[in-house]
């Protein structure tokens, strides 16, 4: 298999959707992105790196890195402790609803990828390192990506901040429902949350991720980056937690675990052992990158990937 | 009629009831109430007043509050202009419930005598008063019952505002929705219903405001302390919203408008031009003063006040 | 008050809305109704009968009947166990809601004047009566009205039955949640109801069910038609759920105890001992006849009626 | 890898939770079962078959069916047509909520493998077939199983019709919101539905079906049973919508796609190409079978068949 000319067959399929997305205007930084950008990396199995279009191009990690997020909690807590703060149920309501919480069954997350169970996740951060916990959670993506420059965008965090009243809301329920620890400062909590979401990646930094989680924790020199029984929860979740309340939608369509995030990327996690990332930032209805999305078909189809 | 006489009557009812209420404890401060104290007010329609029980102990106003701040709101806003950030919709669901808000119409609080309700016509205040919004609720509460002595608890206030999480939530919800305006300050805001809700009366001064409220906003003197109309207004919401969840029953059962708050005070509004207002700390599951309750039954059917 | 001129200026007043209402089309046989149509009749104090408009035209009395299902229930079983079945409770819910249901405390109908209510409420009447039950509440309809050639309309009757499918929901869910008793035969069950809802009425009939009501129970020879207590808790009912989600807007526009049905009827109760009965095919976007809402306005306020 | 004594050792395990598991007990019928009967079936890869424990008793294959249903509509209609009727997407709430279907998007089941998405299924069936759909649901169970014995329950159908409030309500509401079509007589529907999850089933007919599905639609002799990419589709559901609310802890724990019934059966679906059905009526929480879950846990890890 030629990946590089499998990745630009997807890259030309994709850019036929470019006009269909619509780039996220709730944050205003990120209202500002150009959604004819398009970018693609494969990691192959060996190891060697394959890109497409905008490469070198910089984006928010947004809700990916729930992922980073609940491998830390994974790191620090039992599993089964964790079940009482944050489930590992599909939804099929949009990921900032205050009314799933309130119907869930215990007022918990139902996983940690909707924004409550992200928010949770940090929370039981932030009760073993405190101020330190943004510095912790950075400096395991710049690990499991293998890239120490990773930094956050400041513009990005001071644009989110000022208008995460959702955000806000859901914080409060889930301290008025004890799920988050009564000691813990609102401002401080959301700050480390909103700076994970401003973290800057490239595609290629995606595609390491992604190769990570697909090789059960381990890097191309044979390195355990994180537990492989940590990455195949994750990868579990991604399938059925990962694109939203597209999630359903997604498995049928592409059939690959996937974790997208509003900046526009999405990563995949396969046992077949590649590395995926891929990036535009005009977004479908559920908050997954439109053409994205469809680059992914190109490429689930192409290395075969479906796992169902 | 011997008021006192009657009055007395109703406490002595009342205070057979005294084992079935239970003091609220949500807020550290109010817990410390002694829910065997008993305390009510009449004045007479010409005036004179009539008392029994613990009448010059002083507690917090609370729920009751919301009269005053929806009165100042209908006193700076037109009626249909309101509706737009407040209904008149009774609720069958508790005064906090987060779901109601989400489930409603337009995501506006129901009504004004929910808590989100009364967040959403501080919010309306402030908008015209800003830092000065509590000194103006105070002063307009201050001149409706006739008493500037009127003040709040410093340490009711401390104790509301250290552990109001839901009206945090629910503030952060109305801001997302755009109920309440982006630019106002949330601890600004929320300071000020928590100072309205720690505001002082005793049975007397509730009397004395149900009084105006009953005679289309004439105190004894024939002053005019508030508009008529809006004193309509306030006794319809009184009946279809006074007393939370519970406001059917309560219509059946006594017959009057009436607000309760949950530190035990119950003020009614009764055309036939008494003033009364009664207090016991101890609610029932609804969040109303249990004894209080009670002692309406009583005093509505020796006046015959049952509006129905 | 000269009432006959009174009743004329409601007319007049009413009929500058005509274009406002819309006719019910849910029901195949309502649809036909032709919404210019409008009358009013009025039950002076003394007995005597004042019409303006259509006062012969009969009509489907609708959600009208709730007040006599329930009437009935409330002869038939004591106030404490129909709290079982039946709340009191206001509802901001459309009539037909399911959600409404679900969410409840003990999965009971909020109150008597919502459908799943109404249903309850001919199932406990059925209970006693078996396949008597229509033609027990048809008579007590005559009786109340005092007029022994009320009938049921067998075309709208059909039309109903026919395309019931929300009520069939709602009786089954009632089925699940054993509110009603297994043992009873849907068809049967549903055929009394629309039966019921069936029944025609002109106005002057509204008007002479209204005086009933608005009188403890007594006609005007003085003779004692039913329970002084029974109308006094159907008044209550009328005042906080009357009007459907409008309840609330209702209370404070018109000010008096009335149940609407979407018929195009709506019928009052007052303790003024007033008789009043309005008809407007033409509905709100709640299900109240739009004109006769209009006229309502009038003559509650020229006989000031408002009770708040 | 010896399949026979593998599936000792799972047989060995499960029955140490035999305590666990509770019996079904709202269909009568199903109450009688006894939860120390546990059974299991693999077909290994070559078509070779193994037992375990009850392997010739006959139970009720209930919610399995749905798979049999749903690949039915898809042989019958486009798939894009059908996501109008019966959505992919998974669901946090139990299999029998109204309050999913009122929430959902457009009133539709959020999965053919909840009640409402089965009946819709069933429906859209009846529209081809009529009276004959049942039989024709039957024809394609015995030739997907490959045994034209198989047949169903009169006694487990006659118990799940006479005792089916919610299923009933379920299809009320979904004729109401046009889901399903007004023309369809409700008790023929749910009688096709209802003899649907009497079909009597083995552990051995169950892994039969499991191995058509796991192999893209072919038998161990090569022959076509049915589309590869219909069973493609019907796995991934499995995966995500198979063990109802319980589904996203299964992909976890589990890790393969499944789908079970209320009455104790599980059948999985695995792209590495065995056939598995297991037996035990002892039901968890969710409602599956408890005994037979834990046997999957050692099939699965035994055969290597998590999918993540």
């Amino acid at each position: 298999m030629d990946i590089q000319a499998m990745l630009q067959r997807a890259y030309d399929y994709g850019i036929t959707y470019i006009d269909k997305g619509v780039v996220a205007n709730y944050i205003p930084e990120l209202a500002k992105e150009d959604k004819t950008r398009v970018g693609g990396a494969v990691v192959d199995t060996d190891g060697s790196v394959y890109t497409v279009g905008s490469d070198q191009y910089q984006f928010s990690i947004q809700s990916i890195v729930k992922i980073i997020i609940y491998l830390c909690v994974l790191e620090h807590y039992d599993f089964d402790y964790i079940q009482k703060f944050i489930g590992v149920k599909p939804s099929a309501k949009p990921f900032n609803s205050i009314l799933a919480l309130e119907l869930s069954e215990k007022n918990i997350p139902v996983n940690p990828f909707i924004n409550a169970g992200a928010i949770v996740g940090t929370s039981l951060l932030f009760r073993k390192y405190g101020n330190n916990t943004f510095e912790m959670i950075l400096k395991r993506t710049q690990e499991l990506i293998g890239n120490d420059k990773i930094d956050y965008s400041r513009s990005i965090f001071n644009s989110e901040s000022s208008s995460a009243f959702s955000n806000r809301a859901l914080t409060y329920m889930l301290l008025n429902g004890k799920i988050i620890s009564p000691d813990v400062n609102v401002d401080d909590l959301l700050n480390v949350y909103f700076k994970s979401c401003s973290i800057l990646v490239n595609v290629a930094d995606l595609a390491q991720l992604s190769f990570i989680l697909s090789r059960d924790g381990k890097d191309s020199a044979g390195k355990q980056r994180c537990n492989a029984e940590h990455a195949r929860i994750l990868r579990t979740i991604m399938a059925t937690c990962g694109t939203y309340d597209y999630s359903g939608e997604f498995a049928i369509q592409i059939g690959i675990p996937a974790k997208s995030g509003v900046g526009g990327g999405i990563v995949t996690a396969s046992r077949a052992g590649y590395g995926i990332g891929v990036y535009c930032p005009g977004l479908d209805a559920h908050g997954n990158s439109y053409v994205g999305t469809r680059m992914l078909e190109v490429i689930a189809k192409e290395l075969s990937l479906n796992i169902y």
